[in-house]
């Protein structure tokens, strides 16, 4: 698919028309809808080699934990696709090289290293057949991934709308919609099943510094798909939610503790500590494949430091900061279990003690592979 | 004083050569350092009519609470200076004209009606002077109000750093700087206090959405007096708090209710629950001339909103945000009295209960009229 161009201005489509991540197998590509161009420019790009695929990862132009394991389970098979069909050692040696690559583009969002396990053990399941039908199962796996991905939002958004009633005000903080995850969303699921059935939900976004996830991409997808929404900077939660304004707050996750500990976008724990203050109860959106019973506690989750200059340069025409100042630039943050009123997964809605409650739904219900 | 533009890049002078208000008696001018133009561009601007000082105070070319107030009384006493020499009846209207006019700039900082009330009581209480005396006494009275400021900025300073000790890690949020007040700040002064005496505080900045003043000023200002100081985005106070890294959080005020209730720049009081929550003192440093006895609780101090471009327009090259979304953009909140560990005044630190602990102050101290 060649690289198309929309202008704001005069588009035609809007990003309800695309998904965020598509494989494109005629083209041996995976194409994305690019991120950091949104609002202003609706822009598709196809991503074909390692670089190109490891690239858009690490510069968010594909972002969102369920999005970001899709587009991985994606750029993997169209990597292993242009292969040699040689010995499965040989081949499963270059998976794994690729593998190990993309991989390393992002650290805290469990979704990239699951989804490429994922893969890796379709390769080691069929290892006795020949590499192009290895290459045949590794497309299946590929598409089912995201196939999941959209049946898991929708669940997540049922078990949500039962947190909510019509009318009601509903916080959400940076962006786990429709362009983080397939078509529902996480934290946006209860949002735009509600919108589907009228519960007229008035709807508050956080912009989400340094990189406005809020601003550009919730309030952005929440606006074209006709959801009532007020754009808020991080720092006015308390604010809103000392008004009464709010009556519920639904985000997404990168990685979920077995304790509950749940790392997520910079600024969700400070969400969580104000609405403990204001009695709002705090709901967090996890497919079961963010949940990661091999990580105990928070504290062992691997927080991502990003540049300074995201903070002090990016967007800005003039300088917003003093030439050369120090900066603390964490892109995730871990929200203590006991702030965390339920989580919200594809299986029902988990209420505290959270580790009891993730063994009995996965005894229950399974896990996602 | 002309108008003097100086380049960050080749500048020689810095903040700390000029004071954020100055009365340029000469000129019948007030001269400031717009703040607006920080930290790129160091400007003094020269305000001489009523709608050059209106329109700094409400563009924020002048802004925090004190420095507003010294900006006032310079401003009036200069307009007054320029009225004919009439019978007192006839200067005293027109005295009150501007003073209505320079107090509808900004409503939530109570020092800008503190400091115009002041400025007419010298009219009321030399009424039976000739006006050209009255002008001379307006002329002190604003000179008296900006040297007040210095010393209880100072004051705040000795009583704050009673309540930190060498190597602490300090936050704050907004500027109640030197930029916001006379020569120390208000929060900032227990750190200038301490940087003069070694005190080696690690300092994290606020940027403090939207308009930045924390980036722009607050890191601008302790850089440049060589203050170890690392900014961070408005949602990280979170992660600092948890980490350790803060053994106090100083922040100044706008307006305080009798109860402790404390309006301050948007984003205090998030700053406040998350500190409760991680069990870091939260300190308000308050000149007693914030202190609003007349007010009972924080729900009657009135909130200004502010428009919603500072939000998605400002700064910006790109689009940042949707066109024509909706913001809510209040440029204060008010900090519940319950989460506030103690207030910073001249006179000495006020612990909870805090009504009763504002009355005694008064009582034994006094109140700055």
């Amino acid at each position: 698919m060649a690289e198309m161009k929309t202008e704001a201005a005069n588009r035609e489509k809007t990003i309800l028309d695309y998904d965020t991540v598509a494989l494109d197998d005629e083209n041996s590509a995976v194409v994305i809808i690019d991120q950091t161009k949104l609002p202003g420019t609706l822009e598709l790009i196809s991503l074909k080699t390692a670089e190109e695929i490891w690239n858009a990862i690490y510069l968010l132009k594909v972002r969102g934990a369920p999005a970001i394991g899709v587009a991985a389970a994606y750029g993997i098979y169209v990597l292993a696709k242009g292969m040699p069909e040689t010995d499965f050692e040989t081949f499963f040696r270059g998976f794994q090289k690729q593998k190990d690559y993309l991989d390393s583009a992002r650290p805290t969002a469990v979704n990239l290293s699951w989804a490429l396990k994922r893969m890796e053990r379709v390769c080691l399941a069929f290892r006795e057949r020949p590499v192009g039908e290895i290459k045949t199962r590794l497309k299946e796996e590929s598409i089912e991934i995201q196939q999941e991905d959209i049946r898991v939002c929708r669940a997540i958004g049922e078990y949500g709308l039962t947190l909510v009633k019509p009318g009601d005000g509903i916080l959400t903080h940076c962006n786990a919609g429709k362009l983080a995850a397939s078509r529902y969303g996480t934290a946006t699921a209860p949002i735009y099943l509600g919108q589907e059935r009228g519960y007229g939900f008035r709807v508050f976004a956080d912009e989400t510094r340094p990189l406005l996830q809020g601003a550009r991409l919730t309030a952005y997808e929440l606006k074209e798909s006709g959801v009532d929404v007020t754009l808020i900077c991080d720092n006015m939660s308390a604010m809103v939610m000392k008004n009464g304004w709010i009556n519920g707050i639904f985000v997404g996750c990168d990685r979920v503790a077995a304790n509950g500990d749940t790392a997520n976008k910079i600024g969700t724990s400070v969400v969580a500590a104000v609405a403990k203050q204001y009695g709002v109860p705090f709901y967090v959106c996890a497919p079961t494949s963010t949940i990661d019973m091999d990580t105990p506690v928070g504290a062992e989750i691997r927080i991502e430091e990003r540049s300074p200059k995201e903070v002090t340069d990016m967007w800005y025409e003039t300088p917003m900061a003093p030439n050369g100042v120090k900066v603390f630039n964490p892109a995730f943050d871990v929200t203590d279990q006991e702030l965390i009123t339920a989580f919200v997964t594809e299986f029902g809605v988990v209420r505290p003690p959270f580790r009891e409650g993730f063994e009995k739904l996965f005894l229950e219900k399974g896990k996602r592979k």
